[in-house]
C-alpha cells in the first residue's frame, strides 16, 4: 500500500450557506490529493499528459460524516492499494488537522487513455514508478 | 416512484482542459435536478429551509460512462423510489438531449436536521407531499 | 446598441456563509449572459472556438451593490454598445426578476486570437454578424 | 503600505478548455491571498467574523495580461496602501514563481458591515492592527 498526506486549509469560497464546506468540493480536495501523490509517486499529473496520456475518473464515492468549516485546516490521507491492472482506485480519508475523527472518506476510479481518448492500459512508466512504491 | 426531469447547458466554467465536464461539476448539477424536483413536490428547498430543516448530503456515489461537452444541452431525470423512513435516497440520469445514452448516473443521499444540527426524521409536511407524488 | 436579457436562478452552490452569491460567481453569471448573447448574436460560442478563434477575457470590472440570495431569480442583460475595432466591450447588469433595483453591474473586455494563441482583429463573420444588431 | 505575499499551485479544476487558468478563478486566489494577509495583520477572517463584522465585497477590477497553466506555481502579491476611512482597497499582483513578468493585477474594496448587516466604520481592532503594519 502507498499512502500519502497534504494539507489543505478551507477557503471562504468552499463553504455553503451552514458554513460547512459544500459537498462537490471535497471531489475538488480529493483531486489537490491525487495530484500530489502523483507528484510523490515521481510523475506529476502535468508530465502524465505530456507523455499522451490522461486518466479520466470513471467512478466517485463519498461519505460525509463531519462537517468541515471556513478557516480549518484539514488533513487529506490518499492511497494506492493495488497495481492497477486496467483502472486504478484510490482512496481518500480526510481529517481535521491533528484530530483522529473521519469527516469524509471516498475513493475515485481512474481509467487510462492514451491522446486519441482510446482505453490503454497503466503506461509501463507509472507501473514502474507505482511498483517502487508499492513494494 | 417519482421522476422529475430537468434540462442544462454545459458552461464554459465547467468544461476541463479535454473539453469535458470536469468530474465534480456533476454533483452541482445534481443540485440543480434536486432544487427542481424537491420545486415540483411542493415545497422549494429554500421553503424547507425556512421551516427550520436541512437536508444535508451523507454519501454521494457517480459512474462517469460518456463525457458531455461545452455547449451541450444535458437532460437530467432524477427520481425517488421510496418514502425515506430516516434518510432520502435521490438517483440521477444525466443523458444528452433527445439522446438515449446514459453520460452518467449516480445518487445522494439525504439526512435530514433541524435548526439546531440534530438529526430528525423527515418532517410531516414533507411526508405529506411526496407521499402524493409516490402515490 | 444591441442589448440581450437573460434569466438564472441562483443556486445553492453560488451562496456563501452570508446566505449570498460569492462575488466570483457573477463572473460565472456574465459568461453565461455572454454566451446566450452570442448565439443571439447567431454565432454560438462553440461555433466561434470551431471557427479556429477564441475571446480571451483581458479585463473585467464589477460593482456589487446588493446581494443576490439562493433561490431568487435574476435577470442580466448584457450590451455591446460598439463595434470592435479590436477588442470587444460588453457590459452587464443583474437585477432580480421584476425588480428594478441594480444588484450587480460591471464589464468585461475581449481580445480575439486564432488558434495559435496569436492576437487577431474581429474575425469578419463575427462583424457582419454583430453589425446587424448593432444597426 | 503593507505587502503580503503567498504560492499557490494552479489546480486542474481551475484550467479552462484552453488549459489556462479560468477567468472567475483569480478572484478566487484574490481571496485566498486577502484571507492569508489578514492572518499577517493579526486578525485571521474567520476571527474577523467572530467578533461580529464582515468585509463584503464592493467592487472589484482585474486585468488579465499573461495566462497561468496547470500545475504552474503561483506568486501572489496582495497590498494595503492606505489606512480605510471608509472602505477598504487591497491590491493584488499576480507572477509565475521566480518569474517577474505580471500574469494578472487587479484590486478589491471592502466595506465593514456588522452582524445585522449594516454599514459600519473598519473597527478599531482592525484599525490597530493596520496602523502597525503600514508604520
Amino acid at each position: 500500500m502507498f499512502e500519502h498526506c497534504d494539507k489543505l486549509r478551507v477557503r471562504y469560497r468552499d463553504v455553503d450557506y451552514l458554513g460547512v464546506v459544500y459537498y462537490s468540493r471535497y471531489l475538488e480536495y480529493f483531486e489537490v490529493a491525487r495530484d500530489e501523490m502523483m507528484r510523490a509517486i515521481g510523475i506529476p499529473y502535468s508530465e502524465f499528459e505530456q507523455k499522451g496520456y490522461a486518466m479520466p475518473v470513471v467512478e466517485v464515492h463519498c461519505i460525509y460524516q463531519k462537517s468541515a468549516h471556513f478557516d480549518e485546516v484539514l488533513t487529506i490521507i490518499s492511497r494506492i492499494t493495488e497495481m492497477p491492472l486496467a483502472r486504478l482506485k484510490i482512496g481518500y480519508t480526510i481529517f481535521r488537522e491533528n484530530e483522529d475523527e473521519i469527516l469524509v472518506s471516498g475513493y475515485t476510479v481512474h481509467a487510462f487513455i492514451n491522446k486519441d481518448g482510446r482505453p490503454v492500459r497503466p503506461p509501463n512508466f507509472f507501473r514502474q514508478l507505482l511498483q517502487a512504491k508499492l513494494a
